[in-house]
């Protein structure tokens, strides 16, 4: 887990060799191939997730691209280099509800997440004492319709100061707007609380008591303009039964609310998810 | 279970003594009482089912409502009897695909389903060998759209005769008009295929495909003449990944199909469900 | 759920009238039933769980005890009584790994736990700053073996003064002795993180490794002088495959560790579980 | 899915280069990879499952083996080669419960599983009339202690003169001895009906009855001498609770048993099973 090691993701048209021709490059220059994995759509496309140890690798981290440039132009690939050792820095936006912030917090305290949580935002001041526990950076910017589009200005502006790699909403009860979305493209990562598409936008533990439905869901998604309609990374049921009301749902909803959360985040920080068109693939 | 008993299903408003009338009303006439579920909506509406031994009970079988229809009209309840004994028959509705069929006549030889199948009826010709060779009767109805209301006017004649209780559209790819669903009011069980209320309609898989879901589900329901708006009886769910393409969902999706549909008929013909408004209550 | 209620919980020899002679007894006090699950065994045991609103019964809540008696004499029973609004008092009692700590805290502060965390007792120093930052006394009782004897003694002590009504084992890493266990019977509940009665003992994760299994499972049982051997009242599995080493399957156990602990002791706490000789019966 | 290809499978020490190696290989002959999958374990083993689109491939599929034994030779590997179109042959082995052998029917017929069933052998009657249904020859063996080993002799020939790859034990109620075992190594996949390692040896509903567990399960295994410990390929479980009695426990296990098989028969079939000692790598 620990090593230092390259990981690789492309796409392009299928084509023969194209396997061969990456790890070739990759053992004559003495790395040692740790996982590979494939994917073949039916329209064609290749897809590929490539890691190998970089320990005896003969080019240095920062000349790595530039080696492997000429084969991705002869295979036209759509292509990212990540390194194993480079922790993502993550931000989380947060309201009142505190539970998948514990959750994202405590996982990453365990070393569980491949990642350094650089700092919180939040509309209210409610999630202050846990910030400051767990000595966090803690960031309140109240949103009125009025102000909304001025506050967005600042936090975009304190992201980038940051350099912020990954903005996970933790139960964010705002709508980003389509500006702060293209600010951070495949960036940013929201749970929904709900079995994506079912239950789309506002009350969702609601709705799915009036449909009486037996399983309950949610789904962690990258955001994108089309609200809940980003390409999903996990999703997770738990069963329910006519005696849980909207509260027991709720409830009930927390615990699936922050493991679907965490996972997709573990899954985005380890470098196994491959955004395309509006699906992803996982490679895990 | 193979105990002769009789099982009271009753709604009304929550009012106190219920249960204590009720319970004294079955032990005043030697009725051991094997099971007593309760449940409350916030609404202030009482639901229950009670199930007793017949074994001593003083009151025989055809009298036992007369007697106990005092007790429903001082509540004001919508109430019904069955009896453990009285096994439901049920008629098969189904097309092509077999699996759903198989999986019914199985676990009813199996003894794992309390109701005799009369007979299956097909608008085609596959399945006839499978009804023959399990001694079923088979009845062939080819639909077009020109004949469908006069086809369906024989087919509720034929069900009316064999006095049919409970009809199960196993993968059946025909839509009941709304004459057929009322002639048999919450008697009509359907698989959809899909997790209600994503994918409704035509195609499921191929929505779930193409909006990347990572879990597909399965739904069975009561028929009502909203397409697959009807009261959920069982749900479950299967997890999917980039890998699959349609026809791997498609397969997944079957093993999927035949539990929850075997489910759902399972807790129909054991009296455990009753249905309030477009909701069961499954007392399991 | 704020109902004030009272649940009798109550076991003896299946006869007829049981059930109508308890249910008539609360209501002729003007109780309301909210709910009322029975139990029969093949033996010939009979087990009942029978919860009602307090709000308008007539007796009060000191005397009901010595009202009910005459009927639990005359049928024998083995019987306890609990009332809704009553909190039982925890003790936690952790080592150095801290995720089932957290998760008991953060539940109980959520409100979906009703008890009241009174004390953390620890043979480590490391979870300290977890009780000062939510303000739960933290006492260390280092352990060795020399010691243990005098160490339980004074725990006990400490335990009775603060009237604890639930010991829950949040991976504590010690073994009860037989004299802290009888001092507190069924009151103990811990979290193994196996799917018992597989891989009893030590090292769970280790043995499920070299078995090659292929899922992983933990346990909350009632802790009793046979190791492992204890009742068990809740139980999950996670999905295991080839590429996880030990440490994996450690981390992935934690979730399963929170998650089923704090399910067996909200259960205990909702006063939803009944035992009976080895078992649990859980009224849920 | 119905592409001609090549699936090798190799274990070795691991070394640079040898994905590198392997992938030339394939690609110098114009074959295209359609998988790759490796795995390390942490002695420093080495195991990868690769496969190939056949279709242009230069070398006829007759001498791919003795093409590729130079690579194996200089990385000293233990290796296999397989083709996706070649159907395995498969017996089935059965006593008196037919659910299994109905699963493993079914889904053949189906197309869900890539072998043929040549024959079925039973210990018993009961099972002929579903054999001679699907038209599938079916052999009689009734076995005493007395005549076991004889018996064993004169199913060993007929397996052999068939030309089985594969021998499915589905509730096959006889120990096999260690000849029959040694005479298919690793290919006899047998459903144990529980949790293994929990639950070994007869009647494991009745001991998980006993201890009164909160999930059952069932395993899938190939058979070694040792009774219950081999090589493990898939397992599931299903939630039970104190309602369910033995023969609950029997019902509610029979659908996890034939799903648990059909999933490890179906493994198998597709050559996604790589046996190491006493587990297996699933590359799935």
């Amino acid at each position: 887990m620990k090593k230092q090691s390259a990981i690789l993701f492309l796409s392009c048209e299928d084509r023969k060799g194209i396997v061969a021709e990456i790890t070739h490059f990759i053992t004559m220059y003495e790395g040692n191939i740790l996982n590979c994995d494939q994917h073949y759509d039916e329209s064609g496309m290749f897809f590929m997730r490539v890691e190998w140890d970089l320990t005896d690798f003969a080019i240095p981290q920062k000349k790595i691209e530039s080696a492997f440039e000429p084969i991705a132009i002869k295979f036209e690939m759509d292509w990212r280099l990540e390194f194993s050792t480079r922790q993502a820095k993550m931000a989380i936006l947060v309201s009142k509800y505190d539970h998948c912030l514990y959750e994202l917090i405590l996982k990453n305290r365990a070393g569980e997440h491949n990642g350094e949580i650089k700092l919180i935002i939040s509309n209210h001041e409610d999630c202050r004492p846990i910030a400051e526990y767990f000595n966090i950076p803690f960031y309140c910017f109240p949103v009125t319709k009025d102000t909304k589009t001025e506050v967005e200005k600042q936090e975009i502006a304190l992201l980038r100061k940051e350099k912020i790699d990954l903005v996970v909403l933790a139960r964010y009860m705002q709508i980003l707007s389509g500006s702060f979305i293209e600010a951070f493209p495949r960036k940013i990562i929201n749970i929904h609380h709900s079995f994506l598409p079912a239950f789309v936008g506002a009350k969702p533990y609601h709705q799915a008591f009036s449909r009486g439905v037996k399983l309950i869901g949610a789904t962690s998604h990258y955001v994108t303009e089309d609200l809940d309609q980003g390409p999903i990374i996990a999703q997770d049921v738990a069963r329910v039964n006519h005696r849980d009301n909207v509260s027991d749902l709720v409830e009930k909803g927390r615990n699936l609310e922050k493991n679907v959360l965490s996972r997709g985040v573990r899954l985005h920080l380890e470098h196994k998810v491959l955004v395309f068109g509006n699906k992803t693939i996982v490679f895990d």
